[in-house]
């Protein structure tokens, strides 16, 4: 049983499936069951008709999956039964017995689907108790089985109550992301059908069907009241006369219903890409290039995985040899979302406990403004933010202010940067030119002045607006080559930044202390003094994304160039002679903050390095440099929705304090502070708070450990190992030293949960170039040995991976192995790929 | 009764309160309300300990009220009691019996609770049935009580199935809004109580406590086994000593965490304020004018109301006359929200719909990268925008592309725009000066390229980057003043725009086509003249906010104006001479959409005036004109969430049809398209489909048609009367008349939602102008003279006032009358203001 199989949604076109959940227990799922299951069977003569119970409790005599058998007349299964009536996280507890783990169960259950009915017919999975009752592990059952995301017949509670029971199971469903077919609710004196059709129609569009109890159906037909009770009481001839007389007159509509919304579904997914192509404009797309054939559908994602649409048939069709990799014909492929979704995820995708958290802030807010106004999501998230950031690189920054994305969190940032050193340098900015200093290949977004901020570049070059407006500077650059970390200046620059060092570990990379930064700051001053002092030209900001710059590549900085630029920027005297006036006095009365910024702020991007994603709360503090200004966004959120934060210090805020209106930072969008992005963000970061105690974690940061065979290992298994005081990855170190001997690559960074690969491209680099989309392509169509594919994005010839920050590291070695499998086709794979069995 | 206090929450320092919710019926409610009850009566002798069940059903002899009465010696109340022990819905089908409403049977609840606890004590309000099950009226009883978000203590079920149960009905609160302080628990064999214990620690730090059962109780006590079943079936000298034994010993921890969490609910919101003046930055704030007194602490919002934190002792200890028109020393008073908190309302804050619609977009794909991919809310949201858009105005628009908000939103728009015209003139973007034509006073957003779009003002002249590019015309305004509309030449340009002229009716301004445009003509004509062809300069796009320009002071542009200038912008061949090459076949023969945009293209901002906030979906059908390019964003996803959608037309978007990849529209945000946003758009999109079919809706459409008197007035209520096709507002036309004859009004505007009083200023007008703060102060205030102030924005000497699409004519009368009063204290009300009673 492959614990990878879990990962897959069941969806196939000539085998419709659905999940019965009840209302509560004992409302009569496997009545309905048994109605769906006979008449099915009658509709569709010689096709398979399957039943499964994965969990039943209770005892032999009175198994669902025979009850099931006998009046249904179809095949009918029970993974795990056990003898005691009580709950299954109970009853599982035996002694010599292990319960399943969910993923095994969901797996479990999606094998049996998929061998009990090889080719046409129809299966009925029946879940035990009521929708969130506990299966053997202790999970709700509604979250054990939401990989599956079967569509789903509510069986609704007749009794007093049961309307409210009713009501809040669907919503429990919903809020998982489930479609609820139809409900079926048996028809009860207190007429819950009817209220319950009218709301269900109203709000959902779900249609509420009812049919007779059993008892009703024997008083009637058979003339003799029979005792209300457990509807499983009745003498075998009433209950044959109630199930072919029911399911003859009740079921066909319900039937239909479920055909109809299965082909329904089909049908929309069938059309999605080409209806995509048609009304779609995407996001960094040269749509000339874009087919709707190479639009990938999502039907849905769970955890690391997105389901994948891929017609079974047409997959066929097309005669890839591949075809063969994936199971039974499912029209659903699960892909490991391995750009994180853009860089955006880390606690997985549906994550239940988020779900709920944005559902508590809409309900218990909506949206609220923010000017003149606060409200508990907002200020906690500030107050959070600020208080990590100090705990983790013991940060100047103060003051919160909140924004929609990374692009317009670094518009804001940039605002307040030149702002201030106006402020400081007695600059009018309506007729001065002033740029900002940078990092060759940064990226900090797509609105003009977030764009203004890089230099001319393929993203930019062609946009009408963009006016570069600074100076970027080259500098060295990290990979592992062969083995060995390299810090290597760029092409030509070995008179200013010397021939290429070597290091053990990327560990020792990162010890700035112990390393010597004077060539890199005589380099600094040369270039300022050149920029300043002889062009004059006028600087407002320092702005950099810390560690690793994404867009333009994946590229890592050597850290300690990131350093000393900020340290001579802070320092050096040079950055005076920019100055056109006194210091304003007033703002350097006003400031309350013992740091003051000098020479110029210095603006952090960490809307993609920061809040874990290195393993860090904070990406600065890999520099041990304290930004002035710092922009959070991405992660933020958990992975759900836009949000972005700009911190800001005390005597950043200070400069704009006046007594006229318009000197204040006049920005502030409709959604600002959204109670929301701002509530699960809290939620996240809460998450996110353990993840450096999490075994993989510390496995992971002691795989990379300079001394990991030394006695000191010992320490990082135990409590007081601490995963964010290392620098170290979540893709293993044989694995990436590995791919870094490979003929066909460059170079490789990896750094918490990022992984670059930079290939050798003889046709020239860059981000027109195609040299990693073969693998990229490979690696989705072929996916690892299992029956997933892995869904990447690429950078020019850089092919990157991202997992979650929660990533189970047997998923990750599987991407490995595939990885490096297909990277070069002709290597045996390195042994170390193989130490977890493929089947487990 | 009066109908508005259902918008006061509940929350009173001295009287802790809460609301006992059941996860069924039948699970001990009662029970627990009695313990509670008797326990707070030994607790805190001397005070009042109140019990009120709010709806009953069942025999007179069975009452909740008498038995909580009896052992637990506290004042009982029921409000509705029905004798049929059936769900309420049903019981309160009586012959000549008409159920409360919804607001009515909330505001009882309030109204009780402030008289029986006038001091010192404590509230526990007690529900019928589960969660959900129907109040009298039909809706969810969690929905009824929402407004009052009392503190939930949950009953859970101790019964097979009641994991399930209990789980389910702690997400129905929370995805209200609710908060759980405690979950109580009888102990029974499953051990559901230890399960939850577990579960509801872990995921919501929520405390389980356990009770006996008071059948295990007597069963121990007394020594005798008692028949288990309903808890009331025991014997009086049994229940007493359970009773008492019970609450002595199970209690005290529970009201210790029911104080501590009252505590800790007011200590934060005591202390919200000034910790938000600490840590965060406020959006369009000058801070040395905001003091943490200054900013409103929100606890949460429901429908059109806010709730903000103003406690009652430091209200009085400020000695405000107005004090005594808040209710009871309550701490949390309703206010309206009458900014739509910044123009982002429409169905209501904290809409159960909504909240429910974001769950399940969260649950079925958290976030899904959009690059290269598809899903089913983005592609349906994209699909609907279109269709809408050509449904209401006949349309251009044929793809979509999504951003973040609204400033993005119009950076791509801008994007499109000059990248389209740089191909059709020849330009060569990165060294030539392309600028957009505009209107004075318009606002784009606040990011560099959307501020560029602008001319220069308050609102950018002190940031840096800003450099205005572009041509802003002058134009006349449209305003009822003294009872008439008006269409008026800025000062000084009559001679271009000619005199004022007086219209009977905003409909007839709106009759573009029986107006004379050949003014606006020739002098359109003549500005571009200069423009182009005297100073040479080159334009790239039109750039609008139809009707109405919103931050630039609700300003109404003459429809006719913008019609004309976009009319003469397509036709003229003055732009022609912009041209620096042949227009590029390439593009001309890529094209599939018949209408090519001429001229240079439109891009029409309908952030703030689209989606019915003007009473249309699309604001430009007011104008006739199709727009090239259009913003959506704000109340696009009914106002919970950053989002916005930029359409486009075919041939805008075959101008970055090309073989390079860096031709491409080069944008897109980390969450492009998120789900969440999509698919809560789409719900949105369904409701707001209904709005013109509302009452409400008819009515306003009816009472400012100029015709209401006329015999044609009986097709307006008919079903074939459609609102959108006729220019209205919510507001009511006497109002508006009443208020343009006041003396300090200049003059005011009203369309849709929306209503606009220019006040005279004399110390001159703008954006740094206090005109209006007066009359905001106050009506926040003094409010209604009912139990609720109004919250609103000014912009300079401008005051507005904006409902949300579904405001009910009850409150927005409420709202009329207190701004009748406030904004000229000596005159009287007008008559026209009273024809609704105070108290109903």
């Amino acid at each position: 049983m492959s614990a990878i199989a879990a990962r897959g949604a069941f969806l196939r076109r000539r085998v419709p499936a659905i999940q019965i959940y009840g209302a509560n227990t004992g409302v009569g799922k496997t009545v309905v069951s048994t109605l769906l299951a006979k008449a099915l069977k009658s509709h569709w003569p010689g096709k398979d008709v399957a039943y499964l119970k994965p969990v039943s409790t209770g005892p032999d005599s009175d198994r669902d999956d025979s009850y099931v058998h006998r009046y249904a007349g179809i095949r009918a299964k029970t993974l795990y039964q056990f003898d005691d009536p009580v709950s299954p996280h109970i009853a599982a507890r035996k002694p010599g017995f292990t319960p399943p783990t969910d993923d095994h169960l969901c797996s479990s259950v999606l094998e049996w689907m998929n061998r009990a009915v090889p080719k046409d017919g129809v299966i009925i999975v029946e879940t035990a108790g009521g929708v969130l009752s506990p299966g053997p592990s202790g999970t709700p059952q509604a979250d054990i089985f939401r990989p599956l995301r079967l569509p789903v017949v509510l069986v609704g509670d007749h009794q007093l109550g049961g309307i409210a029971t009713t009501l809040s199971a669907a919503e429990s469903l919903t809020l998982r992301g489930y479609d609820i077919v139809a409900v079926v609710v048996p028809t009860g004196n207190l007429g819950n059908h009817n209220y319950l059709r009218t709301i269900f129609h109203r709000q959902r569009s779900v249609p509420v069907y009812e049919i007779p109890l059993i008892s009703d159906f024997s008083r009637n037909s058979v003339g003799s009241p029979v005792l209300e009770g457990t509807d499983l009481s009745h003498s075998d001839a009433t209950l044959r006369a109630y199930y072919n007389a029911i399911s003859r007159s009740h079921m066909h509509v319900i039937i239909g219903e479920i055909k109809s919304k299965h082909a329904r579904r089909l049908y929309d997914l069938d059309k999605m890409s080409a209806k995509a192509a048609e009304v779609i404009w995407h996001p960094f797309t040269q749509h000339k290039d874009q087919t709707a054939a190479g639009l990938l559908p999502l039907d849905s994602a769970h955890g690391d995985f997105f389901q994948v649409y891929r017609p079974s048939n047409e997959y066929v069709h097309r005669g890839l040899e591949a075809a063969s990799a994936w199971p039974d014909g499912s029209d659903l492929h699960a892909a490991f979302d391995g750009s994180a979704s853009w860089w955006t995820q880390g606690l997985g995708h549906g994550n239940q406990d988020l779900a709920l958290a944005t559902a508590y802030a809409a309900g218990r807010y909506g949206h609220v403004m923010f000017a003149g106004a606060v409200h508990e999501p907002a200020l906690m998230l500030a107050t959070n933010l600020i208080r990590l950031m100090d705990s983790d690189n013991k940060s100047r920054l103060r003051k919160a202010f909140y924004t929609d994305d990374g692009s317009t969190g670094i518009e804001v940032g940039i605002k307040m940067a030149l702002k201030a050193a106006s402020v400081k340098y007695g600059w009018d900015g309506s007729s001065t030119d002033i740029g900002i200093i940078g990092l060759k290949g940064s990226y900090h977004g797509d609105t003009i002045g977030a764009m203004d901020c890089s230099e001319p570049s393929t993203y930019n070059k062609k946009v009408e607006w963009y006016r570069g407006r600074g100076y970027w500077f080259d500098y060295p650059q990290v990979k592992l080559k062969k083995g060995k970390w390299t810090v290597e200046a760029p092409a030509g620059m070995e008179d200013d930044f010397g021939s290429p060092q070597h290091y053990e570990s990327l560990q020792e990379v990162f010890n700035l202390d112990e390393r010597d930064s004077s060539v890199y700051e005589r380099y600094i001053i040369k270039v300022l003094k050149q920029l300043i002092q002889d062009e004059g030209r006028k600087f407002g900001a320092l702005v950099m994304e810390p560690v690793l710059l994404g867009a333009g590549g994946m590229i890592m900085v050597d850290p300690l160039f990131q350093q000393t630029l900020a340290k001579v920027i802070r320092t050096s005297p040079i950055l005076a002679s920019m100055s056109e006036a006194a210091p304003s006095l007033e703002t350097d009365n006003a400031t309350n903050d013992p740091v003051h910024w000098t020479g110029l702020p210095v603006v952090f991007d960490e809307v993609f390095t920061g809040m874990y994603r290195l393993g860090r709360f904070s990406s600065s503090s890999f520099l041990d440099t304290q930004a002035d200004i710092s922009v959070h966004a991405k992660l933020l959120t958990g992975g759900l929705l836009p949000l972005c934060v700009t911190l800001a210090s005390q005597s950043i805020f200070d400069a704009f304090l006046s007594n006229e209106k318009s000197d204040a930072l006049l920005h502030g969008h409709s959604y600002t502070a959204h109670a929301i992005g701002c509530h699960v963000a809290n939620v996240s970061m809460e998450k996110y708070a353990n993840l450096p105690k999490m075994g993989n974690w510390r496995r992971a940061a002691r795989d990379w450990a300079p001394t990991r065979r030394a006695p000191a290992e010992a320490s990082f298994v135990g409590s007081g190992m601490d995963p964010t005081k290392y620098v170290w990855s979540m893709w293993t170190k044989d694995f990436v030293t590995n791919l870094s001997n490979k003929e066909c690559v460059e170079g490789v960074v990896a750094i918490g949960s990022v992984l670059a690969i930079t290939l050798i491209d003889e046709s020239g680099s860059g981000y027109n170039s195609n040299a990693a989309i073969k693998l990229r392509d490979t690696l989705l169509e072929r996916g690892s040995r299992h029956d997933w594919g892995i869904h990447s994005r690429v950078l020019g010839n850089v092919f990157y991976l991202m997992g979650s920050m929660t990533s189970s590291s047997d998923t990750l070695r599987l991407v490995q192995k595939a990885v490096t499998k297909h990277i070069d086709p002709t290597a045996e794979p390195h042994e170390k790929d193989l130490d977890i069995s493929e089947d487990q």
